[in-house]
């Protein structure tokens, strides 16, 4: 059985190997998935986003996320099953909503805060190795959901939204959902959102945002289609629009921030 | 049979993989835990303390850790016995020193400097790929601790200690072991420890440290406890007294550093 | 079977993880071995040279490495079987070049642009995930190199060229390949090629770099052999001259670049 791990712990410190012992310990014959530890500290939704955008390229199996700002606090933590046979385990601030979203919906969920499976005592700070990581074992060598908490509406789980883009003859308004390692700035529109926009591939765009910075960017499909330091609006890995600079960041270049609203007409 | 990694390594190298490789090559069915490859540069002491944490987290099993400022001298390399039936593999500067402190003790140790296994020829500079690896992926694959090297006195395998907290009525005395990639400050002083001292959990606390600074925090179990930016002292995960910013970095907004030493008074 | 992953995807995001998932989707008995996914951005070189460092220490298997500023072009993508059974998976850009040739060279190779085994649609930007990890897991998995793409002449490959050094006697003049995480500079010249240059172990050498910079260097086999702070030239694990500054990081200190002119003198 696959044991997925997505957290904010990093790489300096032991903790994600600790969740890796603890898995191991319990479930033996588990298979752990490290897909990532490099979510931003406490950024819940960048953590959202890229669960959502890894699982359906995972087995199925049993997929950890923590990216947890109230651990301590008397935020629920949640086991969700879902429509496509996963178990998705972590805080219930919203982490594991999109994710549920992509795979057939939370069709079951368990209040796992008290689970029986948790190691006692409870720190109450690292809740990935105390918890989580002890309650998704369980569950990937054989425990039932009912087994692992107290059942739980999946109607009463917390989700996030995204915001939504506005689109109109001329005129694609976005924000920025999150920035990658290399600078590139993902919005909250996805190419099939266009259609009557008058955005098109291979035209020339102009992008507005801030108090009223603008700058003219490519409209095409890959790096290489505009020249070392070009301005490109591309469709990216997971079918969103995305703006980035060849071989530069366009992050840091254009001054961009998650949330900020970016404007795209056609030129 | 597990065999777990911790090193100075880094992630942008390819050291860490180099090891992982000379153990499937030598063990094919050992299975292999990364507890982490972030330990800061020659940091013997941090690297001790994050072995101690993890290992009884772990399944038993070898592990090698990796912190070895004095690589290519005369000092020694060791394979270490632990009472619960662990083998600890690794340089002989007091690295491994606190994890078998607590997982029963050092019960029998091998010089492996000139082991049959390492991979010849050795190197100056990588012993974790020409000793510490092969050593520890026969071991795993089933040779004896004989076999690996020479038989030495655990007793004179090299220790480190901590700094001990001073605790009287009304003031306890204690110094920074460390700093996490949050900035939270861990103290060597324990929950257990603090008996007689006047410190109550949910008192407000007067820290002192440097030539005269001093701030007042909430002593709590959680961080959540303290408004976003407000300063606390909470039992981390390991019952150690640490120093934390909600939200923030205490270790910068305090300019704090291993081994500095806090004061910590009831207000 | 053992598939390895060498990238620059980096550590924050979730692409190294998904390139996981696919791979034990596609073949679950598969082991994944990551060798790391630190290599700077686009640094095709630095890659190339990790990847032949490492994979003589790996178990025979299938390797993928990504580092390919050229994505979404039509730089080719390629399967390079090895004659020491291995099979290289990777963009044709001189990436898999030097590992090829440590390994018995390129013996077979096959064009897998457009493998039936690619994952459909393939995004403009993410290779490792819908081109590289597939071919690489169904080769794994037991197809062979013809099913996997176009059967294409191993002499048509793009290889990297190493700039060589220039030996004579009393002045040896080499490059720098690359720096590590410690600052560490590899020079483009290995112990062997010394010979006739009157430059020997224990010796004081002159250092020349830069438009008139130079320095004293002791040449040696460890660290440890000079003071801290002090400057040494010494054979790497891989068998090639390399500069360090013990405790310290000589491509900071002397100011170092990649390619950069070094030329050394006995004192």
């Amino acid at each position: 059985m696959i044991v997925s791990l997505l957290t904010d712990y990093g790489a300096e410190d032991e903790f994600a190997g600790v969740c890796r012992g603890v898995i191991k310990r319990i479930a033996p014959a588990a298979e752990i998935i490290d897909i990532t530890h490099g979510i931003e500290r406490h950024a819940v939704r960048q953590g959202a986003l890229a669960l959502a955008h890894s699982l359906p390229y995972l087995p199925a199996g049993v997929h950890v996320a923590v990216v947890d700002p109230q651990v301590g606090t008397e935020r629920r933590a949640v086991a969700v099953g879902t429509g496509d046979g996963r178990v998705l385990v972590g805080p219930d601030n919203g982490l594991l909503s999109l994710a549920w979203g992509a795979l057939g919906g939370a069709v079951e969920a368990s209040d796992v805060s008290r689970s029986p499976h948790r190691l006692e005592p409870v720190s109450a700070t690292f809740h990935g190795r105390d918890l989580f990581a002890p309650v998704a074992a369980h569950i990937a060598a054989g425990a039932s959901m009912s087994d692992a908490g107290e059942p739980l509406d999946p109607d009463e789980l917390v989700c996030i939204e995204l915001p939504e883009p506005a689109v109109e003859p001329g005129r694609v308004s976005a924000h920025v959902l999150g920035l990658d390692r290399y600078g590139n700035a993902t919005l909250g529109v996805s190419h099939a959102q266009l259609a009557g926009s008058g955005l098109t591939f291979g035209a020339t765009l102009v992008l507005g945002w801030g108090r009223d910075r603008s700058a003219r960017a490519t409209f095409t499909s890959t790096f290489a289609d505009v020249a070392e330091g070009g301005l490109l609006v591309y469709e990216d890995a997971y079918r969103r629009l995305a703006i980035a600079v060849n071989r530069g960041n366009a992050g840091r270049e254009l001054d961009l921030r998650e949330d900020d609203e970016i404007v795209l007409r056609p030129s």
